[in-house]
């Protein structure tokens, strides 16, 4: 239902006139952007849950939450994972996996470096250095939301904090009722509306760049909160992997977007006003979740 | 990582306390509903996509797209849909299904008393008899947003014009770039995150009541926006039917919880303040597809 054709468009700017000049679209914007628009991520910042039917790559942000991405890290290269199954999917919500049999099972009693639970990593003190480029049309759930270092994000100026947003493929730290009782061991993606009301109530501590219909196609569990209700329904992780760790023959090469440029504004006034030609009205806003932050194949050199 | 689990809560008002009283929660809500708080929805509104997997089951709007809801039931009583194919699944956006070859193919021409195509319904005169429950905490894309005969809506006062919030599972029309090029032969629900910059630009006609989760899993189109590129990748259409004309005993019993009521207005505010004992932080403002209009099996009697 989408044909995005670019329509000739006459711009009259400063009493000149430009017939036949585009305007901006995402595709335009992500066209005329250099290599220096775009960022390698950290490849310690970057890990791989491995499935039969395919890889998923996750970015993680140890800004946001530094000691949830040590210990996911570290939980990783013990090889908690390996072997645990998706024990959930719930539609227009989240994809989780971790241990099956939840608490005091052999694989969590194997822990040895990585803590089986941290304190909440909720939101963060603004601190200098934290970069920030603002979305001015406001939001239901924050004062101010932005992006930061490529993570959809919020903020509070007055109460002096900042925070992940629970936008789509955005990876958090499951618990239970206990602030206190998450940590990484269980993990679960969105893969429904932005359930904006899990800001500050659970560590988001990254986001996937590739792969979440992997996770966004599985068969929804039948069982409470689209939990699945028996062993054969569970999909196996076959390893988690920080990208750091892998073989660089064995690594997806990936790069994002980066948020502080002028390409990245620009491509969110093309988000705010949909100029492709199928479009009849722009409503000249847009939601922080509602703007993609692309990421692409690099090409070979 | 959700456990709503409901903690004893001291609610303190108007001088009395009263211990161990609840504050509302969706279930609690929902557990006080009445019969007459739910409705059944008109069968002459509400279709059926038979697929092999199963069914779903779409409530339309007869108020917002009165031309669409008749052209589409014209369309599925002379069996047009029957035999086409599920064309596109794109990822956090859409499911599609009509015809995959597109225009002018025999299915096309064969069309009779339906039209192939319809003027846009994409908004409508605010009007008396409209009933409008609103939610208070804004929006970024419309000036009010709330909920009308069971649907997520918008409306522009100063305009004068209303319209259908394009919310996860909401039923649209496919178009070309031409406004006028819909009508009902293409349809779409989405799958992701409202894309409410489809508001005003497509005809929203209806939503998903159940079995959503039959379109949300399909396996996502490898090509451009998402389509199929493949003859064995689409899913047949096995049938789509207006619930009135299918046998009682074929049609699948289902009863929406009405909007205008008291009990709505509670489960709204218990949306907005989550106070089941996973949550720690309750913002106090929900988004308007954040607050689900549920829907159940009617009890047998």
């Amino acid at each position: 239902m989408i044909q995005r054709g670019i329509a000739l468009f006459a711009v009259l700017a400063c009493g000149a006139v430009a017939v036949g000049a585009q305007p901006p679209t995402l595709a335009s914007v992500l066209a005329a952007t250099s290599d220096a628009d775009w960022r390698t991520p950290d490849p310690e910042n970057v890990v791989y849950l491995d499935l039969a039917a395919g890889r998923v790559v996750f970015e993680l942000s140890p800004t946001f939450a530094p000691a949830h991405v040590a210990n996911v890290k570290a939980l990783v290269r013990e090889g908690y994972f390996d072997g645990l199954t998706i024990n959930r999917a719930q539609d227009n919500y989240v994809v989780q996996w971790g241990d099956a049999n939840e608490r005091d099972t052999a694989k969590r009693r194997a822990i040895r470096g990585a803590k089986p639970t941290l304190p909440a990593e909720f939101d963060r003190p603004l601190a200098a250095g934290i970069p920030w480029t603002a979305l001015p049309d406001g939001d239901v759930y924050a004062p101010e939301v932005g992006w930061s270092f490529g993570f959809p994000a919020a903020r509070d100026p007055k109460a002096g904090r900042t925070w992940l947003s629970y936008c789509y493929g955005v990876l958090g730290a499951g618990r239970g009722n206990d602030a206190a009782s998450g940590g990484g061991t269980e993990l679960f993606v969105i893969i429904g509306h932005a359930p904006r009301h899990l800001d500050r109530n659970s560590t988001a501590f990254g986001r996937v760049l590739r792969g979440i219909e992997l996770l966004s196609t599985l068969p929804r569990g039948t069982g409470n909160l689209g939990f699945y209700e028996t062993a054969e329904q569970r999909v196996e992780v076959k390893a988690m992997r920080v990208s750091a760790d892998v073989p660089a023959a064995e690594r997806t090469p990936l790069q994002v977007l980066r948020t502080d440029t002028s390409a990245f504004r620009q491509l969110i006034e093309a988000r705010r006003n949909r100029r492709e030609e199928w479009f009849k009205y722009a409503v000249g806003k847009v939601e922080l979740c509602n703007v993609p932050v692309p990421v692409r194949t690099p090409a070979s050199r």
